[in-house]
C-alpha cells in the first residue's frame, strides 16, 4: 500500500510539465511518442515507448557560415496532420507498403542571434520515427551553408551497436562490429542499436537529396548514457552543405521495433521518401544475371583488352547461352569498353559507347535480344564522375536504342574526380544525376561504390540495387580471408535497411587460385539462402558459369524470383542467425533463406503463414552430412515433403550454413 | 602318400578315352574346354573350366515332324578355327567389342532313322560358350517341322538360380525368384545361376530368328544334379519351329564368369550375332526423352480421346517446350492416334497415320524440329500384328517424311493376332519384320510386349530397346505395391543380359493418387541410380514433367548421357546391391550408379579407372538424412568433391537407396 502510493506520487511528479514549450507526438498505436520544442531556447526531442525513455532530451540545430541556428528560439508555430495510405512497390520485399503516421511541424524562430525561422517536422509510425529540418524562404536567408548539422541522439543506456566506423570506409565496405557505443569512433548510417531485449533502433538518413552523407560520433553529455552527435561528410573546404532557401534536409530516422525481424520488415525509410516520379515503370523489370566478372577476380580473365580478355564475343555468347538455357534475363561483361588499359584509377579514359574490338556489342545484344536476355552494361567511372556525365546522354541514348535497360555503374578511387568524397554533397549530387538521367533513357541502376542508400528507390525504382558493403567479391581478393561467417547474419540487420543490395551470391566453387586462402566463408546451402536472405530485384549467379554446369543446387538459383508480394521474418537474432520467407509476387509459392554464423544449428520453421486447407510440397535444400565451411562446404541435402499451414520444418545447419526452401501449392496437373 | 597315389590312379582312370567319338575346344585363355561329340550314337557336349565340370554330358537334338534327330549319330566332320576381332557398336555400354573365340564344326551324320546330317557349332569365348544346330541342305530335308528342341544343359549341382517362369509370364512380366534349380518350373531364359562363389552361368538364346523362343524345364536324370531340357514356345498347333534346309538355329548360349558383375561386361551376346546390315547408321542416335504416358496411369489423362485426352496439341507443346529447355530429344506421345477408343485389346481399329482431331501431329513435329526435338511415335497394335504390318510402309513412310526417327510398338494382348504366342515363331516373325522395315524408312524401335531380346542390336542397330521384364510402369498399377526393393539389383543380371531395356526411370512424385498403396519402392536417389545402372541407348525421364519443375536433382537426368564408351562393374552382388561405372563417349566424364536392396548400405567405391595425374571433380547424388524407400525417399544429397585415380567415394546407400555420381574432369577455364 505504501509502495502503490510512492509510485502515484512520483508519477504525479514526473507528469507535471516541465517549464518549456512543447508538443507531443504519438504513434497510430499510442506506443511510440515523441515530445519536441524549445528548452531554453534550444530546439530539442525526446522519445519514449509505453512511456519509457528511449532517447532522452536530444538538442538540435546548426551552425551556418553567418552564424549558429541551435539556440534562442521559441516555438512560434503548431500544425498536426496524419496520414494513412497503402501504396504500391514498382518491386520489392512486399508489395503493398502501409504508410500510417501522425506529424507534427514546429515552427522555431530564433529571438535573438540570426533572428531565423526553421522548422521541425516530426512523423511518428507505429516502427519508428523521423524528423526533418525546413529552412523556409524568408528574409536574411538564401543562398547559406551549412558548417555543422548539430542534431543530437542520446541515448538512455549505452547499449550495443553494429557500425561501420567513418574513417577508413572507402565505398562503405568495412566490416560490422558490435561495441557499447560510448566505445565507438565516429560511425557512419546505418546503425543498428540493441538496447536489450526488446529494443531494437535503427538510426540513418531517408531521401538523401543534395545534402551530405549522415554520420554520427559518440560524445559524453549531461542527460545520457552517450549521445550521438551528427557528423555530416565535409566537402574538401570544409562546407557540410551549399543551400538555398528553401531547403529541406533528408530525413533523421530511427526505426523501433521490439523484434530485430521487425526491422527487416519495416517500411519506414521508403515512406519517408517521395512517391514514385517516373510515370511509366514498364520497363523496370526483375530478374536476375549472370556475368564475366568472377573469372577476373580468380585470374582467368582480364578487364582489360589482351591474351586474356574475358569480355570477348565468343565468350560473351557463351553467357548470353548459359543466361538464355537457365532464364537468366541478363549477363553483365564487365572489361567490354575503351579505357581499361593502363591505369584506369588515374588514366580516366574510359569511353562509354566504344567497346573493344575484340567485343562486337551491338551484334551480342542482338543476339541477345533474340534470346530473351540482355546485356546488362557496365560503366566503370574510375571515380570520373565528370567524364561520365559528359557521354552519359550519348552512352545512355546507345543503351536505350538497343533495348538494354540496365547499367551496372562503378565508383573505385578514393576520391570523386580526385578531389571530393563521395558521400559528401558533391557525390551526392552526381549520384542523383546519373539516377535521373538514366530514368529518362529507361535504364535501371545497379551503383557500385555507391551513396549510402536512403529508400530513394521509392522515387526512382530505377535505382534498383548497389553496393556499400563488403560483397561476394571479397570472398576472391580480400587479403584476410574472405567475409567471416557472421557476415550474413548482420547485412540485412544493418545496410540491408538502407537498401537493396548487389552481394551476388551464388559462389559454387569455393577454391580460389588466385588468392588460395580466401574463398566464402560459407557453405554451399548458405550461398543458396543468401538468394532469400538479401533481396535486389536483380540477382546475380556470381561465379564463372562452368562452376554451375552439372551443379543440381543451381536449381534453386534458377527457381527463386527476385520480386515478392510479402515477407516475413521467421526467427532472427542479429550476427548469428536469420530465417525469412517470402511469397513470390507471381504465383502462391513461398521462399526461405535461412543462414547462421560459425555455429551450426537445428531451426524449427512454422509454416503459419501458408493458405487453410490448401497442399503444398516444399523442396528444401540443407547442408548434407560433413557440410562445414571450414572443411568441406560442398554437400548439399535436398529434401521433398509435403506441407500444410502450420507444419514445421526441421532444418540443420552446418558451422556458417544454410538452408534455401521452395515451397509450391499441389495443383492438379493441367489438362490441355 | 596313399591318398596321393588313389588320386593319381583315380586320375588316370578318367583320362582314358571314352567309347566316343569326341573333340575339345578351349577357350583362347584356356580356362573354358567344351568337349563335344557322339556318345552311344547321341550328341553331345560338356563343359570344364579349369578342368571343372561345369556343365556335365548334356544331349542334343530334335524330334522332328518326320522322326527323331537325336540318335544314331556319327561325327563326319571336323572343323576348326578362331577369331580374333574387334568391331564398334553404333551405340552402347562399351564402344568397341573384343570378339575372340575359338570354333568346333562337328558334322554328325545319323547311320540310322531318318539317316540325316546335322551340324553343331560350338564357340568358346573366355566368357562362355555358344554353340547352335545347322541343318544342311540334304536329300530327304526340304520343309520340315521341329516338334521338339531336346538340348539339354546338365548341372552338377543343383545351383541357385534367378528366373522367370514360363507359363503366367504375358510380355516377361513376371518378378525374378531365387531358387534351387530343381524346384523350378519351366522358366523362360534368361536364366542366371549362381553356382557357388566363384561362377555364374546365364543361359539364353543369341540371334532369335524365325525360330521359337528358348525356355528350359529343370527334370531329375542320371550323371547330373539337374539337367535343363530345352522347351520351345510352340504354335497353337503344337509345331515349335517351321523351317526349310538349309536351316540354323539361334545360339544356345552360356556366358560364364568368376564375378557377377562380369556378367554385366560380357559381350558374348552381341559376338553370336550377325554384324550390322543397316549401311547408314548416321541417323541411328542416342538421347533421352519425356512422354506423355504416367498421366495416363496417374488418371490425370486417358490415351483415348475426351475430356482429359493426354495427346492434345497444347499439351505435347508443353512437353516439347520441356524436353527442349533441358537439353531431352524426344517427346513420347501416346494416345494420339485413332483406335484407343473402346476396348482396343479386342477392337482392332488402330490407325497408325490419323491423329485424334485435337492432336496436330504434323504441325507439332514441325514445332518439335524447331527446337532441335523430335516426336517419338507410338504404335500400340493391342497385338493385331497382322493389321499393323498392313499400315506399316505407310506409317514409317510417313514418320520419316516428317523426320520422326523413333516409335514405341506396343503389343498388349494375351496372343498375337488373338491366336499365336507373341514368343512363338510366329510372333519373332512379326518383329522382325517390323525391325527390318523400320530400318528402311530409318527409323529406331523401342519394342514394349516384345520378343525376349537376344543380341539382335547389333545387327540391327535400330532395334534400340525394349520391354520383356516388370518396367516403372508396375510402380503406377500393379496391385502388389510395385516392384520390390531388390528388383534393380536384379534386372542387370538378368533380363538386362538380353538387351537394353527401357525401363523408364525417372519417377520424382512418390505419391499414387490412382492407386495409393503402389509406388515406386526406392528413394529418389535410386531412381537416378537407374540411368546409369539400366542401360538403353534412348533413356525416358518418365514421371509428368510437373513433377520435375524445380526439382534439383533433374540435373543429373540433363547430364548423364544414354551412350559410353566403357562400362566397368566396381561392386555387385545379385539380388543385393550393384554400382556401375560408365564413361561417356562424348567426353571425359564418367557416371556412376549404384543401388541397394531393402537393406542400407555403405559402399566404398576405388576410383582406379580414373587417367592418372588427371584432376577430376565428383558430383555425388546420395539418399539424404532420414531418406528411407517405406517412409521418405526424397531426401538427397548433393556432394562435389575434388577426386584423382586412386581415391575412393564412400557412399552411404539408404534402404532400397541408391547413389549416383557425375565425374568431370577439371579443365582450365575457357578463354575466347
Amino acid at each position: 500500500m505504501k509502495m502503490k502510493l510512492i509510485a502515484t506520487l512520483l508519477a504525479a511528479v514526473l507528469a507535471v510539465p516541465l517549464a518549456l514549450a512543447h508538443e507531443v507526438v504519438t504513434s497510430p498505436d499510442g506506443h511510440i511518442s515523441v515530445t519536441a520544442g524549445v528548452k531554453g531556447g534550444k530546439p530539442f526531442y525526446q522519445v519514449t515507448r509505453d512511456g519509457e525513455p528511449i532517447i532522452n532530451t536530444s538538442y538540435l540545430g546548426f551552425e551556418l557560415n553567418t552564424g549558429s541556428l541551435k539556440d534562442g528560439f521559441k516555438v512560434v508555430s503548431r500544425a498536426r496532420s496524419s496520414k494513412n495510405e497503402t501504396w504500391t512497390q514498382v518491386w520489392g520485399e512486399d508489395k503493398d507498403v502501409v504508410n500510417h503516421y501522425n506529424e507534427l511541424r514546429l515552427g522555431l524562430k530564433q529571438s535573438k542571434g540570426l533572428k531565423l525561422r526553421l522548422d521541425v517536422v516530426f512523423r511518428v509510425f507505429n516502427d519508428g520515427v523521423g524528423f526533418r529540418y525546413e529552412f523556409p524562404k524568408q528574409a536574411g536567408l538564401t543562398d547559406f551553408q551549412i558548417m555543422d548539422e548539430l542534431t543530437q541522439v542520446a541515448m538512455p543506456t549505452d547499449a550495443q551497436a553494429w557500425t561501420q566506423p567513418t574513417q577508413g570506409t572507402n565505398y562503405y565496405e568495412s566490416l560490422w562490429t558490435k561495441a557499447p557505443l560510448s566505445q565507438k569512433p565516429e560511425v557512419s548510417t546505418p546503425i543498428t542499436i540493441e538496447a536489450g531485449d526488446s529494443l531494437y533502433m535503427v538510426l540513418h538518413d531517408a531521401n538523401l537529396t543534395d545534402y551530405a552523407s549522415l554520420n554520427y560520433k559518440p560524445v559524453h553529455m549531461a542527460g545520457a548514457a552517450v549521445t550521438l552527435v551528427a557528423s555530416l561528410t565535409p566537402w574538401q573546404n570544409g562546407v557540410k552543405v551549399y543551400a538555398t532557401a528553401p531547403f529541406v534536409t533528408p530525413w533523421r530516422t530511427c526505426i523501433i521495433t521490439r523484434k530485430p525481424g521487425d526491422l527487416i520488415t519495416s517500411k519506414l525509410m521508403l515512406n519517408l521518401n517521395e512517391p514514385c516520379k517516373i510515370a511509366d515503370t514498364s520497363w523496370i523489370t526483375c530478374g536476375k544475371y549472370v556475368g564475366i566478372w568472377w573469372g577476373m577476380h580468380m585470374k582467368d580473365y582480364t578487364w582489360a583488352q589482351g591474351p586474356k580478355h574475358g569480355a570477348t564475343t565468343a565468350n560473351t555468347r557463351r553467357y548470353i547461352d548459359f543466361a538464355a538455357r537457365h532464364g537468366l534475363k541478363g549477363v553483365l561483361v564487365e572489361g567490354w569498353n575503351y579505357g581499361w588499359d593502363g591505369d584506369w584509377t588515374r588514366d580516366n579514359k574510359f569511353s562509354y559507347t566504344k567497346a573493344y574490338p575484340d567485343y562486337d556489342f551491338e551484334g551480342l545484344q542482338k543476339y541477345a535480344l533474340s534470346k530473351g536476355v540482355s546485356l546488362i552494361a557496365h560503366n566503370e567511372t574510375g571515380g570520373f564522375a565528370k567524364t561520365y556525365e559528359d557521354q552519359m546522354e550519348d552512352a545512355f541514348s546507345l543503351y536505350e536504342r538497343m533495348g538494354i535497360h540496365a547499367i551496372k555503374t562503378g565508383y573505385v578511387n578514393r576520391l570523386m574526380d580526385m578531389k571530393e568524397d563521395q558521400h559528401s554533397q558533391y557525390g551526392i549530387r552526381h549520384y542523383r544525376k546519373v539516377i535521373e538521367a538514366a530514368a529518362r533513357h529507361k535504364i535501371m541502376v545497379v551503383n557500385h561504390e555507391p551513396a549510402m542508400p536512403s529508400g530513394l528507390c521509392r522515387t526512382y525504382p530505377n535505382l534498383i540495387s548497389g553496393e556499400g558493403f563488403r560483397g561476394q567479391e571479397w570472398n576472391a581478393w580480400s587479403n584476410d580471408g574472405g567475409n567471416p561467417p557472421y557476415h550474413i547474419c548482420i547485412l540485412p540487420f544493418t545496410r540491408g535497411l538502407a537498401g537493396t543490395m548487389d552481394f551476388t551470391p551464388g559462389i559454387f566453387n569455393f577454391t580460389n587460385k588466385a588468392v588460395p586462402k580466401t574463398h566464402p566463408q560459407t557453405t554451399l546451402a548458405k550461398q543458396l539462402a543468401e538468394y532469400v536472405l538479401i533481396y535486389t530485384p536483380w540477382q546475380m549467379a556470381a561465379d564463372e558459369i562452368e562452376n554451375y554446369e552439372g551443379q543440381p543446387a543451381f536449381q534453386f538459383i534458377e527457381d527463386v524470383p527476385t520480386n515478392f508480394e510479402r515477407t516475413l521474418v521467421l526467427n532472427a537474432k542479429i550476427g548469428n542467425y536469420l530465417t525469412i520467407a517470402r511469397k513470390d509476387r507471381e504465383s502462391d509459392n513461398w521462399y526461405i533463406g535461412s543462414a547462421t554464423d560459425e555455429n551450426p544449428r537445428d531451426l524449427e520453421l512454422s509454416l503459419n503463414f501458408l493458405d487453410a486447407g490448401k497442399q503444398y510440397k516444399a523442396m528444401i535444400y540443407a547442408d548434407g552430412p560433413g557440410a562445414d565451411y571450414r572443411t568441406n562446404p560442398y554437400p548439399i541435402t535436398f529434401t521433398t515433403q509435403q506441407v500444410r499451414q502450420g507444419d514445421v520444418i526441421k532444418v540443420h545447419l552446418a558451422p556458417s550454413g544454410g538452408a534455401a526452401i521452395e515451397i509450391v501449392p499441389v495443383l492438379p496437373v493441367a489438362n490441355k
